[in-house]
């Protein structure tokens, strides 16, 4: 049978899951995906993702690549999917048929992340799982300056999780904005690869910032200071949502 | 024991709720409400809301009276409030003591309330309790053409719920304004007080215009018809939140 790869997108709500990557101890976002494609397909699927999600990490578009057969449509696949999903907790939103070495994980050249931070006295209900609620104020523009220190290429040891498998703690971070909006705060980051617990080491540390207890500029010691204990603690999973993947050159085919 | 009269806003998420009204067969927000201020008062505390909202329907912010002791501070309601709620799905937004004869139903001058349809072919996985979805692509520009012939003082007796306990089927809707926004349109209603049913009602006509089924003059035969059965179905609960409440003359004591 001919195989075709596809390149698909999927958002997901990360509350109750273990993460992305399958696992023994729960419901995993691709166990759930390779089930579905493997009714679809009518025999065992793999399913490659971009990287790894925490458990409870959300998703509005996750990347990932996997091989179906050549007679279904880009339609159908991605109906498929859905169809046969047995959660409502995660959605294939687009199918786009690929190179045969394309992979979603060595080939993505940018990852970018949003974290919610909601900074009000009381919690949300209708976003309860979606925001981290600070009940302090925090300052956006003293985090802002915080997070400069952080873009560019850097050894993140200080932010990284003791358990991170990568071989480098260096990577180039592109971009950290933080604003407010509203009563929450928002952060933006980009880079073509994280470190496990980066961006919510980031979150973690840059709160401290916000609540008065650090000076923007204990960020640049903490960052220089190569050592995860100088940082603060890590933020918790469900205000970080992973937003797009970008693939460069992306041949339909 | 003086007593203060307060009131309130009110976030939830009405998913898995019978809704605001206190009921034999289910969780209510009223029920959790009431609950916590009795915990809160020591003593059984009624909970005025400025009305009922359907199982499934979310509020922003639901508003709503109640008398609590005079020794509490409005901080202490709002935070004493919430840290009694035996749910997440409800959250206490502010407290702000007003006239002992002020009524959170009847003193309402103005209700606003806010309809998400997602129009799109798969379902959204972090918003599955929070949209309408429904897979045919809508012409918002048709919705908004036929939703300007509701806007006014008219007989709604095409758009109300046949169980409906309102005296007259006549109200004057302020405001009825339907607009694109991504792959989501946005529906928002505005008027002094509305029937059971009545914007999702409305949703579910406009989406007959929306999807092609109906033209945009067939709302008006619709209204002038004063027939239940002329106009589409009722639109699911999910889409529908409760913005805002306004009060004139609201003074502070």
């Amino acid at each position: 049978m001919t195989l075709q790869r596809y390149l698909i997108t999927i958002e997901y709500d990360g509350s109750g899951l273990v993460g992305w990557q399958r696992q023994d101890n729960g419901p995993s976002v691709q166990e759930y995906l390779e089930h579905a494609a493997a009714k679809l397909c009518n025999q065992p699927t793999a399913i490659q993702g971009s990287g790894r999600t925490d458990a409870g990490v959300h998703a509005h578009a996750q990347a990932a690549h996997l091989d179906v057969p050549a007679s279904l449509s880009a339609r159908s696949v991605m109906l498929g999917l859905n169809s046969w999903l047995e959660t409502d907790q995660v959605s294939v939103l687009s199918a786009q048929p690929v190179h045969a070495d394309f992979n979603a994980r060595f080939d993505a050249v940018k990852r970018r992340y949003w974290y919610r931070i909601l900074d009000r006295a009381t919690p949300s209900a209708l976003d309860r799982n979606r925001v981290w609620h600070t009940r302090t104020p925090l300052d956006a523009d003293a985090m802002a300056q915080a997070a400069s220190y952080l873009v560019g290429r850097h050894d993140f040891t200080s932010f990284r999780a003791s358990l991170c498998q990568a071989n480098s703690p260096v990577r180039t971070l592109d971009r950290l904005d933080v604003m407010r909006a509203g009563d929450e705060i928002h952060l933006f980051a980009e880079a073509r690869s994280f470190l496990h617990h980066q961006i919510r080491n980031f979150a973690g540390s840059l709160v401290q910032v916000g609540n008065g207890k650090w000076r923007p500029e204990k960020i640049k010691q903490i960052l220089e200071a190569k050592d995860r204990s100088a940082a603060g603690p890590t933020a918790p999973p469900q205000g970080l949502y992973l937003m797009h993947i970008d693939y460069q050159n992306l041949d339909n085919c």
